[in-house]
């Protein structure tokens, strides 16, 4: 567990890059048609009518493609404990088939809880985008463990 | 079409109850081992030693469990075309297996774009709990066409 991260290891500045790969037209429609079966997420013909002009991915599906790498790559190598909420989160354009995003996670605010010596508080903004366009972006906060919290002894 | 809901259709006071049926241990992982694989939704045994005391749901199956009746009975049967955003979301406590959420959708604002005639927008508060106990909430706002938008002739 020596490299596991602790609130006190995640510092100021802390930054992390990230890429999703394009969706194809059958990735978009088949994840829609289980959570989000709206006619521009799992009909091309029928989201060509609107104002998408083509199928376009669930808002939902973004969201958990853009929070999986950092999810696998920095959170499941902490000790955070999960979220009580997310305090913005904004769809700034349609994400089309084909398209790459390209994001990143920063650290922009950090405090330990007032009243818990053993947990403190991270809020971090993900942003991401297809080459200068933002598509998505997401501002939440994570509660993670102080050292204090995982091993009162000191050992 | 007759049916298909306008802006001008959501009236105030409108609201949508719901039901989730419980989830099992194994649809929390499946769904975590993809999205969001953090130890307490993935592996029970590293679940029970973190402050939920057990396997939970990650909070984004919650917020698309929660979202799909709506989408599925009242949006797809609309002119919605997508969301710029979601306003608030709460976790307020764990999702644990076994359990049935119980829920509802308000329509908290509605005003027609200042800009251009053919949508509105309209501001849903989605809250679901266990019981008396709140488990989730989501304030966000659905762009939505006007008749005139989508009949301009008026015909």
């Amino acid at each position: 567990m020596e490299s596991w991260k602790y609130f006190e290891d995640f510092e100021d500045g802390f930054v992390f890059h990230f890429e999703v790969p394009a969706l194809t037209k059958e990735e978009i429609i088949s994840f829609a048609r289980n959570y989000d079966p709206q006619r521009f997420h799992v009909d091309a013909v029928e989201a060509e009518k609107t104002h998408f002009g083509g199928l376009v991915a669930s808002g939902f599906q973004t969201q958990l493609l853009c929070f999986q790498p950092f999810c696998r790559q920095v959170l499941n190598s902490s000790f955070a404990v999960g979220a009580p909420g997310i305090d913005e989160l904004k769809w700034l354009r349609p994400w089309y088939p084909g398209e790459k995003l390209k994001g990143s996670v920063q650290l922009v605010k950090k405090r330990k809880s007032t009243s818990r010596n053993d947990r403190g508080y991270l809020e971090f903004l993900l942003q991401a985008g297809v080459d200068k366009s933002p598509v998505f972006s997401m501002l939440w906060t994570v509660i993670i463990m102080t050292r204090e919290g995982i091993d009162p002894s000191g050992d």
